[in-house]
C-alpha cells in the first residue's frame, strides 16, 4: 500500500471524507499523516478518530512536510482538501520538499497561481493529480476511447451542464461554511459556478472529446441577493477545428441534485451521459437505434473495464469514480517509482495542466462577460 | 362545424395531413376547399380522395378566394400549409378578402413580410392563428399557469432546447423534398435551424414564463457540407427583468427524434417538460421533492382540463396538441362571429403578432451572429 | 366514408366519447345514428349536439335496428358502448338484423353469453370487432411481428400487468357511476379486475406471443371494505408448448394511472412495452445491448407503419390505438364488402373470438380462485 | 478496527472480492486472515496479494479455528463465502468454536441445516450476519421506516421481482464456474432461480412491509436444456393479516442485469424501489402526486441518514450498501462486546433467522411446485 497523508479535511469536512472513502475502497492507500485542522488539538483527535499515530498528526502542513520527511516511512503522495486559495502555497511547499500531491480542483485560485504551480509539477517532475472526479467514471472512460476510435466520426457539437440547486438561497448568509467560502472571491477565486462546477463540465467535455477550445464567449449572473460571485454561467465555445459547445452550470436550478450531463454529437453518432444515472451511456449511431451501453458489459473497452468493481446491474457510484482517481494516481506514482509506464489505469488521469486549463476557463469566461462588447476570448491554456 | 379551407398541403404533403387529422378530431371543422396543389389535376384527385365536393378544389389560391367569396356557403378560415415564403402574399390575399387565416410557422420568410402581416391583421380584424404546435399541449398550459400564479417566483432563468437528427447527413442534396426548401434561404428565410425549430423553443419558452427577451447573442453553425443555412444554434438570452435564457436548436442531433424540452427556474421551484413525454410536468418546489404532475390530474387548472381528452395514464400526443390549436381557433372565430369573448379555450392561442415575434427573433440571430464582435441585439418584437 | 351508429355512450358517457374521437380521427367513419340514452330526451339532445339528423337520434336499440333498416343509408355497423351485461341481447339483435358490429369489452357478463355469440358471429358472417384497445397500438402490432419472425426464438415467460389506481377507495359508494357497474356483479360479470383490466392484460399477452393457454392458477383479493368483485388479482399462467406467465390486474394499486406493461422473454431475445411510453419498443438480444425501437422508425414492419401518422418524436397515444382499430375494423367491412381481402390494416383485429377468449379467462380464473385446492384449469376457449 | 477473517473468496472469487471491498470501505474492518482456498498454496498467495500476514493464511477453515484461537489478536468474525452446502458445516465449527459468523446467503443449502444453524446461533449468542444485500441499501431502510410508520396504511399487495440475463444459455456447460454450482442440486440446494435470488426479492419484501407470510403456491420452470434446477419461478403469496404477494425471480430474463424491483401498495399509499437507480424512492400518496424521494434528502429518517456517505445526485450503490451491512455488523458486534445496545446502524440487519426464514421459503416453493394439486404452503420459519 502506498502512505497518505491529507492537508486539511478534518472533522466535518465534505471532502475530505470523500478522499478518505475513496482511498480506502481499494486497498491501495493507507492514509497514516496528515495536518486535518487549523486547530491542532480538533486535528489530532481527529487524527486518534481515524486510527492514525498521534504522532502523525501535524498542526501545520509545514509541519507535517517537516515532520514526514524526517521518516523512513514517509507518506508517498500528500492529498490537498483545503479551501482553494491555499491551494497554490501548500502545493507549492510539499513539491518542492518532493513529495507527489493529489489537489482538489480548482488547483489554485487565481491563474497566476495556476500557471506556477502547473510549471512546478513540470519542472520538478513530481506527481500532482487533481481530482475532477467525473474523469473517474467507466462509462466516462468508455465514451473517450469510442470517440477517439472514431465511433462518432468528427465531433460537430458538445452539450454540456452542471446544475445543483444547493444554492438556490442565500444559505451562505445562514451559516453554511461550504456555501460561504464558495462565495466569497478571496477564498475561491473569480468565477462562483463557473469555477466550482463549470469547471467540471468544460473538463468532462475536454476529456471525453479530446478537442482543445478556440474561444468562448459568456454570460454570467448572480440572482441569489448578496452574493458576490455568478450562480449562474452560460458559455457558448468553439472548439479548435469546428465543432461547437453549449455549458451551462449553475447552482440555483432547483430540482437538480447533482446533474452534471454530456451529451456529445459527432457526424456519424452521439453520445449520452447522465451522472446521477452513470452506470449507462446511451448511444446512438446515425440511422440507427438509441442503444443503453451498460456498465459490465463484455464489449465495452479496456480503459473501462479496468475501473469496474461489480457486474452489469450492480450500481457504482460517486466513491468508485473517486476511487478510480486514486488508484489511477496509485499506479501511476508507482510506475514512476519503478521507471516503467503506467498501465491503463494510470493513464488519462486529471493531471497539474488540466487543472491549469480550468483555471484558465474561469478567467476567460468572467473577462468575456466582464468586457464591452462580449468578446470571443481564447483562455491562456487549453 | 365550423369549414375549412386549405392552400398547399396535397398528396404527400407533411403538415397539410397534420391539419387535417387535428382540424378532425374534435368535430369542429370540416375541410370543404382548397387549392392543395400547383398541378391542378392532383390537386382535384386530391380533392377526391378526401370527400370534397370538385367543385371546391381550386387550382390557386386566387381561384379559391374567388370562388369562396361567391359562394353563401364560404369557409371560415383557410389554413395556409405552403412554403415559409409564400405565407405573406396568401395571408395577405385572404385576409384583404375577408377570410380567417390558420398559417403554418413561421409567419412569413421575411421580417419585412412578417411586420406588414401582422399589422394587416390586426387593423382587418381579421383571425389569423398561427400553429406553434406546443403550446397546444395541455401540460404546456398547466406550466404557463403556475408559472403565472407565482409557483415558481420570480423567473431566474429557462434552458430550452430542439434537437433533431434527420438533417445529419445532406439529404436535400439526395431528393428529399423536406429538407430541400428548409436549406434553401430563398424559400425558408435567413434561418435554418434557428427558424425551422429554434422558433418553436422560443415561443414555446415565452409562452411559459410570459417573460419578453430584452437582447441575445447567437453562435451558428453549418456542419454539414454544402448546405447554405445554419443546422446548429446556440443563442444566450437576456430576458426583461433579469431572467437568463439558454437555447439550443439543432437539425444533426443524432439520438433526437423530436426533442423539444423546456426548463424554467424560478426564486421557489422549477417546471420541466419533454416533448416526447408530454403528458408528464416535473415540478420541484424549493427545498421539496421531485413531483411528477401527470395530464389529467384532478387539481390541473381549468386552461389544462379544456384541453385533454382522456384520463390521466391514456396517452395523449402530438395531434391532440395540433387539435387543441383548431380547437382554439374555432372558438375564437366563434366568439367573434357571435360578437363574444371567447372562452379559455379560445385565449393563450399563438396569433399573428406571436409569428412576428419568432421572425424578429430569427433576424436577431442571424444579425448577431454575423455582425462583428457578437453583440447583443434586440429582436424588433418581443 | 363507413356510416357508424352507436347503442349508449351518450352524454358523460366516458368511452363512448372515445369511440366518437377515434372513429373521426382518420375520415373513415361518419356517425349518423344513435340510441345514445335510455332517456330518449337526453339521447335526442346529445345526438344534436353531436350536428346528427334528429331522426336518426332513437329511443332503444330495437329502435334503432328499425328505423336504420328502414333506410336505404342505413348505417354500416353499430358500436355497443353499454354496461357489459347488456351487450349480448343488443349484438345479437344487430347481427340478426344484419347488421355489424363493434362491441365494446368484454364481449359479454357471462360465458354463456359469450359462447352463443361467438358462434353467432361466426355463423352469420357479420362482422364483429371488440376494442381491445391496446392492440391497437402500432408498436403492440411491431412486437407481435418481431415474435411471429422469430427475433425472440421461442418464448419462455410472458410477465404482464395491469395496475390502476382509481378504484383504492370505495368510490362506488360515493357516486362515481364507472365504478358503481364495475362493482356490480350483474352488471359486469364474475370478474372485478380481471374482468375489467385483467382481460385486456391477458389479451395483449396472447395477441404479441401467439401463445394459447393451457392453464391457470389464480388469487383473487377484495381490499376495499363493501365491494363485492375482486379487486387485485394474480394469475400464475402456463402456455401451449411449455411457456410460462405471470398476471397481475389491480385497481388499487396508487401510482398507477394505467400502466399496461408486457415484458415478454424468448430464448433469443426480450421485448418490452409500456402503455405510459407507447412510443417504444424495449429490445434486448441475446448478448447484445438494450436498444429503443421508436414508433415511425425506418426499419418498422409494414404492419406497424401501416398505423402511424406523425414521424418519431412526435407522440401518438392512446386515441391514435383506438383510431387504428376502427381504421382496421373499416378496411375489414369494406373488403367484405368489396368481396375482397383485406388489406395488413384489416389483418390482426380482436375479433369475436377473441372476445370470447376474455371471457373464458374470467371464468377460469374465477373458478380456480373459488375452487377447492386450486387447480390449474383450462379457460373452454384459448 | 475489527479483524475479520475469510473462508473461501479466493483469487478469482466473485462475492469474496465483494466481501473485502465492502469491508474495507469505512474503515470499520481489517481482513487480517482467511481460508481463501481449497490449494493452501494458491491460498497463501492470495493472502500475500491481499497485504496479509503469511502466518495467517491457513489451508482449512479447520486450521483458521485452531490457528486464530491460539492468538491474542484473533479475529473477531469470520466471513464465510464458500459454496452453499459448506455454510453449515463451516458456521457451525466457527460458532463452536466462539467466533463471531458474517454468512452469505443462502444460509445453508438444506432446511435441516438451516434449522440447527439458526438454534446454534440463537442459543450460542453468536453473532451471525447474513448478507441479504438488498437491505444494505439506505432507501431500503427508509422505505421499511416509512412502512413501519403507517405512511402507506395496512398494506395490501407487494409486487417483488428479480429477473437476471446471464443463465439464458447453458453457460454451466461452457465452464462459467459461478453457473456451475448454481445448477448442482448438490452444492446449491432445492431451488434454482428461487434459492439464488427468489430468496433475496423474499427478503426485501418482508424487511420492507414487516409481514410475515402466511402461504404460498408456486410454479417453476427450466427453460435451459440440461438444467437440473428451476430457472424460473412464479410465487403468489398470502400473508398473514391478509395482504398479497406475487413473486418472480428469473435467471433467463434477457435484457435485466441485475432487475430487483420491490412495489408496495398500502390503503394510503405506495412505494417503488429499483435497485438499478437505487438512489431514489418513488412514494405515490392516495390521491396525490408521484414523488421522488433522493438519497440525502434532508427528510429522510435516521436509519437511512445513518447509511448515506455522499449528498444527494451523487451516486451510491451496490459496494456501499454492502458496507452498509458490514457497518451494521460492525457495530452490533462491537455493542455486544461492549454490553450495551447497538445503535440505530446495529439494528434491522439480516441474521441466522433471515437465513432460516429464507431457506424455509424455497422449501416451500419447491415442495408446494412438486406436489400434487398446487396446494398453499407455509413456510416452516416465516
Amino acid at each position: 500500500m502506498l502512505r497518505l497523508g491529507m492537508v486539511g479535511g478534518g472533522q466535518g469536512a465534505y471532502i475530505g471524507n470523500i478522499h478518505r472513502l475513496a482511498s480506502r475502497l481499494d486497498g491501495q492507500w493507507q492514509l497514516v499523516a496528515g495536518a486535518f485542522d487549523v486547530d491542532p488539538e480538533r486535528g489530532r483527535a481527529f487524527a486518534i478518530s481515524q486510527g492514525l499515530d498521534p504522532a502523525r498528526s501535524y498542526g501545520t502542513y509545514q509541519d507535517l512536510i517537516a515532520g514526514e520527511t524526517a521518516r523512513e516511512d514517509r507518506v508517498d503522495a500528500v492529498a490537498i482538501c483545503t479551501p482553494n486559495f491555499t491551494h497554490y502555497p501548500i502545493a507549492k511547499a510539499l513539491i518542492e520538499a518532493g513529495f507527489d500531491v493529489i489537489c482538489e480542483k480548482p488547483l489554485t485560485a487565481t491563474l497566476e497561481d495556476a500557471v506556477a504551480l502547473e510549471k512546478l509539477a513540470r519542472e520538478s517532475g513530481r506527481f500532482v493529480g487533481v481530482t475532477y472526479t467525473y474523469s473517474g467514471y467507466p462509462m466516462v472512460h468508455e465514451a473517450r476511447v469510442r470517440v477517439a476510435r472514431g465511433e462518432l466520426g468528427p465531433i460537430r457539437t458538445v452539450q454540456v451542464e452542471y446544475p445543483l440547486e444547493w444554492m438556490a438561497t442565500a444559505i451562505e448568509q445562514a451559516g453554511n461554511a461550504q456555501a460561504a467560502w464558495r462565495t466569497d472571491p478571496k477564498k475561491n477565486g473569480r468565477g462562483g459556478s463557473i469555477g466550482d462546477i463549470g469547471t467540471h463540465a468544460y473538463h468532462l467535455a475536454g476529456f471525453v472529446t479530446g478537442l482543445k477550445l478556440e474561444s468562448l464567449t459568456a454570460d454570467l449572473a448572480t440572482f441569489v441577493g448578496g452574493r458576490a460571485l455568478d450562480d449562474n454561467a452560460h458559455v457558448m465555445m468553439r472548439y479548435q477545428g469546428g465543432a461547437r459547445g453549449l455549458l451551462w452550470s449553475s447552482q440555483i436550478a432547483i430540482g437538480n441534485s447533482n446533474g452534471v450531463r454530456l451529451r456529445v454529437f459527432g457526424e456519424n453518432g452521439s453520445l449520452q451521459w447522465f451522472q446521477e444515472q452513470p452506470n449507462e451511456l446511451v448511444f446512438t449511431p446515425l440511422d440507427g437505434r438509441v442503444q443503453i451501453i451498460k456498465r459490465g458489459a463484455d464489449d465495452l473497452s479496456e480503459d473501462a473495464k479496468l475501473r469496474i468493481r461489480t457486474p452489469p446491474g450492480h450500481p457504482e457510484g460517486y466513491l468508485e469514480a473517486f476511487a478510480n482517481l486514486y488508484a489511477g494516481f496509485a499506479e501511476a506514482i508507482r510506475a514512476r517509482q519503478e521507471g516503467r509506464e503506467p498501465s491503463l489505469l494510470g493513464q488519462n488521469l486529471p493531471l497539474a495542466y488540466d487543472g491549469l486549463k480550468g483555471v484558465a476557463f474561469v478567467e476567460a469566461v468572467v473577462d468575456s462577460h466582464e468586457a464591452e462588447g462580449q468578446p470571443w476570448l481564447t483562455p491562456m491554456a487549453v
